[in-house]
């Protein structure tokens, strides 16, 4: 690892210039060219999969099976993205023909780039979430240029991703000031209160998230900020799923909890279960052969035994168990509490621990079951574990109210990414109603445009006759699919 | 004019937590009982105009013959949105088939309404932008309670129509606190910091909206706020059109920006004009005729000749004509410039002046005239004058980039309400990237929710297969509309 030179004020300066000067041409590229583009960084992604690998086992410490699979990730989404600009949905066309009778103009709609995007990378997915991540490929999708501020954890493998980003770029066509990279922390708030920055992507922490939020809302011309702060996933299980499968669902809670040694964002932080049902003991001994790991970043390392000292810190917290004991790394920790404990002080009992660790939480019957359940901020994700025959609509309610994604039967760890994906939720899951994750999250970078009365040589060529009779589109109110 | 009774922090409390009992009703109401509640309130508008049209006359001096055509309008907004929600588009209904091979889960998402719903009403507007207007209808028709706060201007028009729309709503089946009236500047200010509010919706100036912006991003949750601030809607006039059809332009902006007494959002505040096109001299002539007429509100009576005072203190700004002379109302004005001092000087020549005053704005060439329009602010609209033949790539693009909607040939006074409009701009004409009028308002008061692997029996109905099947979907990604 290189010392990461931060980018100074003057090179942002340059940078979004550059950025400004592509926005038009990303904008105004018809849909196998921006295809194209996207697929052009997914297949040189692939290409130097041993590379990128490589370079981020040493940085990250995740391992290469997992991280050959990010990789593939990755360069998925940005395949799914080139689908989705094909597809043409995205642009909403739109149009009301002019309308004699009451002098109603013609009114032709379609969504077009925002303009240059910032997107701050995490430390937790270093692909995935990061330089090349779904942020920038929906960003571009959308037919913005991107500039990244680059997550200190993994700077080697950023400038390398950055590096094979824009040499694929170039190869494929696109205009130079596509793509970019900032580094340090300053650089990053400089470039979020940038006047040429339309809109930013950010996937981290709350405290981190909410600073560059406030940055964002607090310019003389405030820009859309799209951040995914923080998830504590609350899952519930209920007597009867407890009784017909404990065993099971603590296999399967420590795999969720213990994934990517406890830090992805939808780990499952908080589990409701009914007291008395074994299922602690299932957990306890489930958790015994729970392999830990090292951390991602020294800050981490050390954050993460001062979160449950500070859970455990609460007379109400007992430790239940521990995985396997690791030389270096994090060993698998559960905890247990009650019910009234959480509902008496969420923000200590309900704080997100990054790493793996799971909270228990005994509760008596629905009504304190539901009060706990009202005590959890907004999350991710949240799963119910319940059998046929359940009164569940009361808990599913409070769930729901809760959550972006509702899970039945399963663990929240993994995201899909599709068309009906959201990785969104309450703050302080996200900052807006947006996903960071699946086919709508390009709707983050899209802003409307109405042309009324337009001769059809000015429209912009996705609104002419010809090219809204072959994409989806609305006329007259009548949603038409070609 | 009563005088307005505040509303205290305890009543706020309990109205609050009534609209929060009704959100989980309104959220799992079913399209032709919503669609329902949405016509029964604009039934009894209809049913009332004689009343609500006088009292309105009384408080903001519009007249009745506008004011008669704005209740249309108002209950011709509520109908389309009970048609938007019959449509069911706006669900966003998608589905992902689990996928044996990959071990994908299913994966159903909607879009549902994210909770009680907060609307600031405008004055300029006492209908369409105020109680039942744009922002309650759509907030309604995705399935939200609403608190509106009563602007000031016209407190007795807004108690009467609240009267009329709780009436209508309880009459029709909707449950007790799906409504309710707020009046008073902090309780505007404790209301979008409520924790039960869940967004707001603002039409007004660019110094109330910030405020409240700031309080709604400062809220420790912050709650998204869609705000129409300010727009300054920018027209351009080349030097072909201005001699093609000079008279037939100048009467067309004199009709326009002295439209409802110059108290439109899209009101054309700044009209870019070829040099020397003998143009100048036609709207001279125009204005001479023009009536003007009483203001909205003291504060803004006492405001207009303070603005143009502001813009006639710049050595570079003439007065070109005014309209007929009034006893108590304001006079339309017509002022001159050049670009260069536009160019030079935004911030004072570019500032909105509510009322009937335009700003001719002399240009020489497209360097010159496309310097100046960099200098303009987000609007809500852009307007092209142009014949042709006319070079208009490099305007249109900056005019794009300022607004929108893209007028050519017409004028921006006039936002036909339908499915394609666009009502927004960048800031500060909207403080997000979504509309204010048209079906797609609906989009700003709904949230993501996805459910993965859930049982049919514990699906929200509209995600059953029975009802996706009914309406436009999306399933394995192949856009269906049946």
């Amino acid at each position: 690892m290189t010392m990461a030179p931060a980018t100074t004020t003057a090179e942002i300066d340059v940078l979004t210039a550059a950025a400004s000067d592509a926005a038009p041409i990303w904008r105004a590229a018809d849909a196998g060219e921006r295809a194209g583009w996207l697929r052009a960084i997914a297949d040189a992604l692939d290409t130097h999969i041993d590379e990128l690998v490589t370079i981020a086992d040493r940085e990250t410490r995740l391992g290469e099976t997992r991280l050959r699979g990010e990789v593939g990730r990755t360069s998925g989404q940005l395949r799914l993205f080139a689908t989705v600009v094909e597809e043409g949905s995205y642009l909403e066309l739109t149009v009301d023909d002019a309308d004699a009778v009451s002098g109603r103009p013609e009114l032709r709609r379609q969504l077009t780039g925002v303009g240059p995007v910032a997107v701050f990378s995490a430390s937790n997915f270093p692909f995935a979430f990061s330089v090349a991540g779904g942020d920038t490929a929906s960003a571009l999708a959308a037919g913005n240029p991107v500039i990244v501020k680059a997550h200190s954890g993994h700077p080697d493998l950023s400038r390398r991703t950055a590096e094979v980003v824009t040499e694929a770029l170039r190869a494929a066509g696109a205009p130079e000031g596509s793509f970019a990279l900032i580094e340090g922390r300053e650089a990053g708030n400089a470039l979020v209160q940038h006047p040429a920055i339309q809109a930013a992507g950010f996937t981290g922490s709350v405290t981190g998230g909410r600073a560059l939020f406030d940055l964002a809302n607090g310019r003389p011309d405030p820009i859309a900020f799209y951040g995914e702060l923080g998830s504590i996933n609350p899952v519930v299980i209920t007597p009867t799923a407890a009784a017909a499968r404990g065993a099971a669902l603590a296999t399967g809670l420590v795999g969720s909890f213990t994934l990517g040694v406890g830090q992805f964002c939808t780990k499952p932080g908080v589990v409701f279960i009914p007291r008395d049902a074994g299922f602690e003991a299932s957990v306890a001994e489930a958790v015994t052969d729970a392999t830990g790991g090292q951390l991602l970043t020294d800050r981490i390392t050390d954050a993460f035994p001062a979160g449950i000292d500070a859970l455990l810190g609460s007379s109400s917290v007992e430790l239940l168990g521990r995985g396997a004991p690791t030389e270096t790394g994090a060993q698998p920790v559960v905890l247990a509490t009650d019910a009234a404990a959480v509902t008496a002080d969420p923000e200590v009992l309900l704080a997100e621990v990054f790493g793996p660790v799971t909270l228990l939480v005994r509760y008596d019957g629905d009504d304190d079951l539901h009060a706990a359940l009202r005590a959890v901020p907004g999350s991710l994700t949240a799963t119910l574990h319940s059998e046929e025959g359940d009164e569940v609509a009361a808990t599913l309610a409070l769930l729901e109210s809760r959550a972006g994604r509702v899970l039945f039967a399963g663990w929240p760890t993994g995201v899909a990414v599709t068309w009906s994906q959201h990785h969104g939720g309450p703050w302080p899951a996200t900052t807006s109603l947006h996903t960071s994750v699946g086919a709508t999250a390009i709707r983050r970078f899209l802003r409307p445009i109405v042309y009324q009365d337009a001769p059809a040589h000015l429209l912009p060529a996705a609104l002419r006759n010809e090219a809204i009779a072959a994409l989806p589109h609305r006329r007259n109110g009548v949603l038409r699919v070609p």
